[in-house]
């Protein structure tokens, strides 16, 4: 009896963390330069007292919220929170203090908190006689987090790059034509993409031929992202460009050597942003982009293409993760989806791993992320074409 | 109690025609010309007393298999057969005849046999007293009969594309190489099509390049196919090439107006088949070739690229399937998958419909058949991107 009582809590919190994880999702695109987070407050009898999310930076943290749904339930309960609590004084007090003073006898979390200003929590409570545990599914937990956590981990915002393409990977028809090569499924699949990143980012190819509006549409409660277009040259946003207008804020990166007069037509439309140009090629240096946008507290950003940009990122090992939606069509001519990413031969090739397939309409949702550790396919021994 | 007998008595006859659909799929790639047919035969009571599968044309038709296992149990019992049975006398006796004196009482059949010269079985049968019905598990049974079927309908031989890609659409990177793009298991998927097709086909620049052998290997038991080479100018296939060993029959394909001592140094080691070349662009006529690989008894093709051929063959509207293999690998430039096939604008892409994915080990498989009925995208009211 006793172990299956054990079993029945250790279930329970299982459930009220895969409930935290799922609140947590909520703050996805609304939080940064914060993670997002979910908690769930159990009282001592294991019962859900309260829930709680992190809603957007500068707002009370995840714990706040459940423990003030919780009220006086919380005493002697268990919290169950996706993130490690954080033990610092930001715009809002430490969320140890909080757990601690509410009463709450354990805390459960699934990932540490690794920013050198927050982390500690852990310690903190157990000190204060707090039952502690960490790393109740973790990936889970991770997972809605990787934007956040990759910036934190790279000192730069996570960079999802999506495209469009037929199955035989173009992007458009030898006459550039394109409307629709996939689906309105998986049309609306990227405004909720749009939805969950901070910024979305296009070159100057894409604003030049698709003249793109960048902004969410028909996703309920979304935060607009902001839209940011590498103009290097100032010449592709051209005045009445689609994304000018006041559906969400709009950054245009331009190259640092332009002249002051160059930007002029973007004033009182777009914040206009300098940036390096890259050492070699084309464009804007990568890296710098990428170091620019973090500093403005954007921790993830939707690189919607073209493929000169995307090669561009991809060269700079800037992608963390692909969103391939695959139309079933066949072009046999047009641009590709990806250009040149300084690879020339198959063992300089950037290797991902499928995270996940989908299908969207008639169309196929592909996620992948590199394979950073994963080795090359080892030599054959026999020919076997 | 009656409609659960009678209930009983339908789900024993789906699950045998099940079992039939399986036992025909065992004849893919070996019955050709003929149709894969499998064929289960039920006691008076219901029970299994008989089963057998068409193995090669020239050999005895599943039912005689199945009515001979089944002996005197047959009496009184019902056939599942997938594709009606014949009426006519070939190599072996009409299969309606066997039934009928094996005393079969009921016949189920899957799909109605469309050649001029099989059909009229089930008229047949019921004039001699057997109670038929035709349709039952249709879809499935045609599914595994599905080049047959096409080649019958279209008096050529049924196209599967194959190619294996990376997720950016290329076979190869900027320099040419390509081993491996795709893991063991796509490969070892690959031979197992191979096995289930009657000829693979590539074009000169594949054999130019990679050198292939074409035949089936690690699949036990197979058929191996006939190897096509599309050798317009028959300078591709060069002696000792490996597709000229005798793994497999070869068969070189080169245009009608060359000089007879072209095709000199191909004697003695391949076939030689003379088509015309292609009205319009470089190349055979894909029409021609396909006529004369009919003629031959060739039901199933398996083309394996490269970009050219495939061009061509899409550009004639000879591709039936496709089956991509994609990589999950990013290589930015290298030739892409399927070359010129004549679409310059969107509106003319060939539309595709996704039949079904698999994951192959790191692999994505994708298997897609021409939406010929299905239209395209409406055209959009609104701005979307």
């Amino acid at each position: 009896m006793a172990a299956t009582a054990e079993h029945t809590a250790r279930e329970r919190e299982r459930d009220a963390m895969r409930r935290a994880i799922a609140l947590a999702a909520r703050g996805i695109g609304s939080t940064s330069p914060n993670p997002v987070v979910g908690c769930v407050v159990l009282d001592a009898s294991g019962r859900v007292a309260g829930e709680g999310w992190h809603r957007r930076a500068g707002g009370p943290h995840a714990e706040v919220h459940a423990l003030a749904a919780a009220g006086e339930a919380a005493r002697g309960g268990t919290a169950l929170v996706t993130l490690e609590p954080c033990d610092h004084t930001g715009r809002t007090g430490p969320c140890t203090r909080a757990l601690i003073d509410a009463g709450v006898a354990r805390v459960v979390y699934a990932v540490a908190d690794p920013t050198p200003d927050a982390r500690g929590g852990a310690a903190t409570l157990a000190a204060a006689g707090v039952d502690v545990e960490g790393g109740l599914l973790a990936d889970e937990a991770a997972e809605v987090n990787e934007a956040w956590l990759t910036s934190v981990r790279l000192g730069r915002p996570h960079v999802r790059w999506k495209y469009a393409a037929t199955l035989d990977g173009r992007i458009a028809a030898a006459d550039g034509t394109s409307r629709w090569i996939t689906s309105g499924e998986a049309r609306a699949d990227v405004h909720r993409l749009r939805a969950g990143a901070d910024a979305v980012l296009v070159g100057s190819g894409t604003a030049r031929t698709d003249d793109p509006h960048l902004a969410v549409r028909g996703v309920p409660g979304a935060v607009q992202p902001l839209r940011v277009v590498a103009d290097t040259e100032a010449a592709a946003v051209k005045p009445g460009a689609r994304v000018l207008d006041g559906a969400a804020p709009t950054l245009v990166a331009v190259a640092a050597d332009l002249p002051g007069p160059a930007t002029a037509h973007l004033e009182g439309y777009a914040e206009v942003l300098r940036v390096p140009r890259a050492a070699r090629g084309r464009g804007l240096d990568v890296t710098a982009l990428l170091a620019a946008l973090y500093e403005r507290g954007v921790r993830s950003v939707l690189l919607e293409g073209g493929p000169t940009l995307a090669g561009a990122f991809a060269a700079a090992r800037a992608v963390d993760r692909v969103t391939a939606y695959l139309a079933p069509v066949l072009l046999g001519a047009g641009p590709a989806a990806l250009g040149d990413a300084g690879i020339t031969t198959i063992a300089d090739a950037l290797r991902l791993e499928v995270t996940g397939t989908e299908r969207l309409g008639p169309d196929l949702r592909v996620d992948a992320v590199p394979a950073a550790s994963r080795p090359a396919h080892p030599a054959p021994q026999t020919q076997e074409s």
